[in-house]
């Protein structure tokens, strides 16, 4: 069992309740600074999948809503899962994460099944065409960034997960960002383990948000995320291509696709969220301004 | 007080409850031909954001997430709201369409504040290009398309709305479809009325199926749509740009984004849908392949 499998278990208590312990190996940190700890959303969101999964009588989370209510804390949560429809080809469920009597995470999950191999399908099959991605080897290794490490000093989020960018995108880095909203590259846990909807519900929000391209490189928190589910994976690293429209009054959108090792679109997500504290804002004909405080 | 503002009403019960009167002026044919009225999923879209904006501290509905769970009858019906949160920058309510004491439609909906005037904003402002539209006169106008008439002969949603497309996108109209699931063009009501956030829900489906350019021309019906608000819309028509970038399965995802008449980008969506029953399929490489039923 690797620590992805283990940080996001849950335990059924039975009325579609299942108990769940977020994991120091997910964390994050809050705003506020290194006091407080927080947790991974897209691990969160594996974890409220996988109680949905659990009564689903299909196998696939085909279109998941998620809205990010309030900061994820390391400390024991709740799932409650009700069904709205049983239907032959979906079914749905809303599911909602709750701490200390609040809902901090609230899903509506429709589930059903997608393709195992289009190839062999009889159905209707098309796709537009794939983002290049560089090679593996020209990436930039994010490492073990400091903003996912957890309180306590040991390695959070960010000692999981492997993020290896399109050199393109990542001057933000070096206080030069490329003026692009867009990310691209590589998502994997270090851990052997072969993807499926749980990753990919990690990976949709995987890399850095867009922003970064435009130097608003603080605390971007995700207000609301939906995602779908489009294929199996096949075993091998995600490939994340990630975009955004519009950037105004405090909000903006990324749009995400992920790809398989094997050339395949298995997800699509977008998600508005809101503009991170940075250290430089761009206007929109591309001069600088000073810096404020943009989060909620 | 226009047709699409009176069949959008709601009537306050009390405790989160509103009264709604879905509209025959809204109605479209259901499966299962003629003899079954639905109404429009956009204009019952509009409806529960009446319900929740009535209610909200916040002017926008930033982020909606729907799933629509049943065919919604020519019946009355109530919607349910309760808040999830209220914040400073974002508040969070569910909103449920019920009819019969069953969930038809299901959403999540994080109200907030967009930009009415991004040019004076002190916050970061960036915009991708804006796809080309052609001409309001080069476009051709769907007119009072059939399947939108509700069963009692009376002229349905179909007659509200004003549809102009990009004439490279309708030869599906004459059973040649461009092989690209796209569809561009505009969108307006026609009665005389500015477009809103309650119109801009209808806008972000207002287009025909994407896959109607890879001529799969049937009911296709809406499983999950999410859309966000982006801005505050100008008076005038709306430009709709939508594609599509997987189809497999049985399941297809359409994106728009919507365009006010100021060039501003207002709004965009993202849908998981359901092919629809048409009479050509268009395999990966081109060809085209007996007809099947796909719908659900």
């Amino acid at each position: 069992m690797t620590s992805f499998d283990e940080a996001t278990a849950v335990t059924p208590l039975g009325d579609g309740r299942y108990h769940v312990e977020p994991d120091a190996r997910f964390a994050i940190v809050a705003p506020g600074g290194t006091a407080t700890a927080a947790v991974n959303g897209g691990a969160l969101l594996a974890t409220v999948l996988r109680a949905v999964l659990d009564s689903s009588a299909h196998p696939h989370p085909v279109a998941t809503s998620a809205h990010f209510l309030r900061v994820p804390k390391l400390a024991p949560a709740e799932v409650e899962v009700t069904w709205l429809k049983h239907g032959r080809t979906a079914s749905t469920a809303r599911a909602t994460l709750v701490q200390d009597g609040q809902p901090v995470l609230d899903t509506t999950v429709t589930t059903g099944t997608v393709s195992e191999d289009a190839a062999g399908s009889e159905l209707l099959s098309w796709t537009g065409p794939r983002p290049a991605f560089p090679a593996m080897e020209d990436c930039v290794d994010l490492g073990k960034w400091p903003g996912t490490m957890a309180a306590d000093g040991t390695a959070g989020y960010a000692a999981q997960v492997e993020v290896l960018l399109d050199p393109g995108g990542t001057g933000w880095r070096d206080g030069a960002p490329s003026g692009v909203p867009e990310m691209r590259g590589y998502f994997r846990l270090r851990e052997d383990r072969d993807p499926d909807a749980y990753l990919l519900a990690m990976a949709v929000d995987g890399l850095p948000p867009v922003v970064f391209g435009l130097g608003a490189t603080g605390w971007a928190p995700t207000v609301e995320l939906t995602w779908h589910m489009r294929a199996v994976p096949v075993p091998g690293p995600l490939q994340v291509a990630a975009r955004c429209r519009h950037v105004s009054g405090g909000w903006f959108d990324e749009e995400a696709e992920v790809w398989d090792a094997s050339g395949r679109l298995v997800a699509q997500s977008r998600q508005l969220a809101r503009v991170g504290r940075g250290p430089v804002r761009v206007a929109a004909d591309g001069s600088e301004k000073a810096s404020s405080v943009v989060g909620r």
